[in-house]
């Protein structure tokens, strides 16, 4: 995580659970005291975020020590210890429903990943992300995904080229489409056409558009296209993909499957955090 | 929603995915082309957010309009329109992504809380959700659970006291935890125990502890505590609860179900966003 | 002092007197030249803010030293040393005046509260302070107040109800607001009165308010207040209570007495910051 | 009023005091009822702050109407209606006590301020203030001044260069701090030397210093200095100045006088707001 | 110009010059006094940035009229007028450097890119802005490259490759890090690789770079390298590439000629702003 | 540089150029490999913001270390070392666009300054900059000016009284100008006005203006205004002022020379950053 943004989104999470102050513990808690905290698994799956969560509490005070016993991209297992909490009880108390949001989402995404990765890890086919991610959490969310296994799609409107279905009309044919994008954008960024018939595909291909995005194709269609194409593009096939059919996706020859429910549709991996002393 | 902070929520969704620009819609769609775009809903749920959709187009341009046809609180079927939104195409195509993460997510959160609400809804036991929601959406998370039906517990750790085991071997007894917090916290707030057991019961009602949870008691317990407290406390069970056991937990005469799953285990509604012309 | 938006505050009370930069100090004083500077107070009263006034200084300069003579809730007297400063002179110089605001203002409101709790010290009644607090300082103020004995009303309008004429007239009768409320506002919340006449505080008791504020009634009235309410609500007396009459007030059995002049009617702390070498 | 940062302070003034929402309004008021509300004078003084308060409401809902009648500078007596608001009873019971904490503070700074310049009027002096300011409001707070007939002196730091007993020891003499000043500051600010003694007066004189503060001198010394100046410099007389002593100095020719307490000592004038339909 | 973020831009850049208050206008400028002013050439160029300019009056006051003459991309004679704008003299007056420095500075990068395109027109070579652009004004400056005429590169780090020596010596070699970097970046994003000599762009070929940057290279070399190349990557002429040798770099057929001198050495071009009643 | 926005300023420039990441870094570059790297001198000049340099790399990662050769206000030549950095080498790579950013502008502007001023050592006359500064950089750029021996004017409308043409006709003559921005800007800030003519030159000096501006007048104007004012006043020319006439423009007698061009028109000093191990 390099991410220059993480700390204010860091103090907006605690802003928006300590507003003007934890009344509970302030109350109860002497201020020296001591206390230590295990982050531990109470389900299968795969940790995202402990640096995150370590950021939380020095957040709140610098001078809390954090140990990371499984690093991100671990696979843990019921009962296992994640990471190691050392500081003033008032910090582990007040940080540890805002800690274990971030990590509880992120794993629960990486989990989620892996599990997909793992069925086409037989096919060269990779896993993408897409944009349909928390809002304010996308940094975080496309990281847990490549930590997960997965390799993220652009990160926004702005470092790639999505050509869809209003942005042809509006222009008039894919052809011109391409050619009018590729006069215009930074040269460094490729271009992706979506389309939904072979016939929208073959006028991509001679568009030479970087990337052909096979929307909502089903398997015969999506062999059919790789067989059209013969490498002179990138494949991603994209929608309805699922657990139960992205083997089947994979063993086509697309280059790419991207799935939405990577990030919105993603459980929180169960995840306690223990004061044991 | 009167939530005074939702702009800055919003603008920090918009520039997390336009960046610099909208490279696509930029250099092919021109400034002044109209279009008129539909949220349609692909999958039954419920609306929450759809102001908040209407505020994200009102941010990159005021003068974009929008229709509401199914407003928060509304159930819907496929092929619904939800809203209408007319405006400069660059402003629908760079908009709709953000639009439709807040929509999908918060229409989620709400068409969850109904199905656990109308499961519940022969008993006067009452829905809450937690503070597991997802970092720097915790108001407009908490706002779809109400828009679902169901009720809000404390907003974070400045508005409520939650009494947890920690808090408590820090005083040393229930009864002087209660006391100490009485004592310095708000009058305005009321003061909740967590329990485990019955002897903690006992000692959480004679601390006249106004609001008492009980931590992953079974069926039985809960029956045997709402017997012992009598009408003395409001009770709210906690844990382990789900579809298949709400009704029955409800049934035990308990005043409030407590339940993360509405905030950290929810997958956006189905809804789509199309350009008709 | 846990709060969290403190450094923020510091950073914009430091601009706000800073803004470019400090031009007499720049240009007179050598980068670095070390001083020492001692806060003495001029008057009697009670320290408030003192780690505040700390946290300003290392805000320009992280590794200025601080020695706490007097800490917060201390009583002083004229020419008692509070604190110590070390650091390098422009820090001091250029740091002075703004912590002396923060460290006056709030050891005025803790000495002001310290008088007006030690004239109700023999009664079990306890002082609050209200909403009338300066824009932008609210934690501090608050925060002052408890320094110097008093303790918190609601902090603002999120964790209390208070239901005014206006509300009731709104929803047609005190059990009607109650019960709206009751159902409506987060669980943990206690809901709060304000009644005029005996009547009113009738309607209040019998709404089963957990609350009633007996808004500019006179002695006897509170007096008689007292007997009906016979503990069945908490009572807080409100208006025009001052040093003179706060005894008597406490005398009728009222539990709280709240009184917004300890936050807008306060004059600063005569405090001095003398650079001694 | 044309303070660029006046809405950023009101934002936070309100997200202060509403926070995540005002939760008896909300629960009570339906969102479609319209309320008129008044601002009206409880005691004689100066109105100053009026925009501010209309502000505060626009920034809840700019649909609100605001209707001056005592403008900023105008005198009140009670019973006076300084403002009429009409618009959404939510807004009016939401926005009520921000408005009023602004209104009233910087009213209590402007009555003050034109007591005390009443006291000095048949002198040609003026009254100035100080940066004795509350953390946040300086920019505020100097307009109420000057709404009171007061004068601002400098506002910061940054714009006048003030040189004290410890940068004179810094640089050796007043002649060679002034001298230095005058070298590195913009040569748009006034140089003003702080003085004790008349040996310092002269010194400063000869340093052909701007300005002299005559600092904690007795009303025969400050004669004294008038006399020794003769016009050569400006006069600030500062230190220990009230409403006892102002005309008294005022008389001894001095052309500034300087009192912190018109805005670190100062009572918020009693306004109340009505609701009256 | 669809920046999100050039309110928070303006806004800077205002509060930097008026901090407190315009004190000049303030103090000798009724507040209701009307005047029209007129943005005038007063050197030949291409504008660029006059809605910039327009939205920093609409900042001070929204109801300020600003008519364009001259739009962004136009060329402009002495005494052409290029807008004129309408409002509250103060306004005017408050905004105007601000405005200019805006408009200046732009128009200075528009008119010096307008230049060096025209050097370069008859050839297919386009021309590139680079990252050597002003701290906080990228996208400002940016947008004047292709306002002028030229071309943007990638905007920062994150939506293109570049791989220079650096990175080169860590991974091994040219092939080793192109193919590292196709593994892992997002699959939408080109990779150009910087080469010095011929051995490096045969490797770069072979590891089939999308884009190879000639560093300083002499016109020999890069013909050499556009024969080498033969259309199998983009070739992009980087340093030491001015007015005098632009066509001769053009004429050697690469496709892209990067100058950093476009942002980095560059006059504001004279643009005076006249208050003309 | 003692200036507190700074790390604001390095954060939104970094926010620039790295967005949601390096991607090219990040790929390619392990996150523990060291690296060393120089900043080198290539054109002769002075260094202005090496410490801005370096707090871009502390921004990164605070263990970056830091070694200063040439300090800001020497005098480089090609080939010199003007600071070494030890660090992580993503933090090198990522950051040195940045850094460069900001040293290349201000070494070029603090060049730039040194060569004028070095034109007009043997008179009296002082260079002074203006507000035609970059948005957003005015605390850097004018602290430039002052590295390269210039002295700055007033830091904006806020620090300063300069009546223009506009405000005079507002007012109705400069005499009441002048006494009308007396009575109300603080005192401690001296009245500049601009002149165009002798007529008006004399009434400046009869309304006792502290500064006068001679706007655009030629050789023999100066001359000419230099020997009515004897004295009473300061004098600055403007307009027109450059290379070559300014060594004739300070023999006339003016107090001070005022100069755009330092930092509207003004290169980067070339600089490059090499990463040698």
């Amino acid at each position: 995580m390099d991410y220059l943004g993480l700390n204010d989104l860091i103090k907006r999470a605690l802003e928006e659970d300590i507003g003007y102050g934890d009344i509970t513990t302030r109350s109860l808690i002497p201020a020296e005291q001591k206390a230590r905290g295990l982050f531990v698994a109470k389900t299968p799956g795969v940790v995202a975020g402990i640096k995150v969560s370590q950021a939380v509490f020095a957040y709140i005070d610098s001078a809390t020590e954090f140990e990371v016993l499984k690093d991100d991209g671990d696979t843990i297992e019921p009962g296992d210890v994640i990471a190691v909490v050392k500081g003033k009880a008032r910090t582990l108390l007040t940080g540890e429903r805002t800690a274990l949001n971030f990590l509880q989402r992120l794993s629960g995404i990486a989990s989620k990943t892996r599990k997909m990765t793992d069925l086409i890890k037989y096919s060269p086919a990779q896993l993408l992300d897409t944009r349909k991610t928390t809002p304010g959490l996308r940094v975080l969310e496309k990281y847990a995904v490549s930590v997960g296994g997965g390799r993220n799609h652009r990160f926004g409107l702005f470092d790639g080229v999505m050509i869809k279905d209003n942005h042809i009309q509006a222009v008039g044919s894919i052809a011109q489409a391409v050619a009018t994008a590729r006069q215009k954008v930074p040269h460094t960024v490729k271009i992706e056409v979506e389309v939904e018939t072979m016939e929208q595909l073959q006028e991509a291909l001679e568009a030479r558009a970087d990337i052909i995005m096979l929307d909502n194709m089903d398997i015969y269609e999506m062999i059919e296209a790789v067989q059209i194409v013969a490498g002179r593009a990138l494949l991603e096939a994209s929608g309805g993909i699922n657990e139960g059919n992205a083997a089947e996706v994979a063993r086509t020859g697309v280059d790419f499957i991207s799935m939405g429910a990577l990030t919105h549709a993603v459980s929180s991996l169960d995840i306690s955090f223990d004061i044991v002393e």
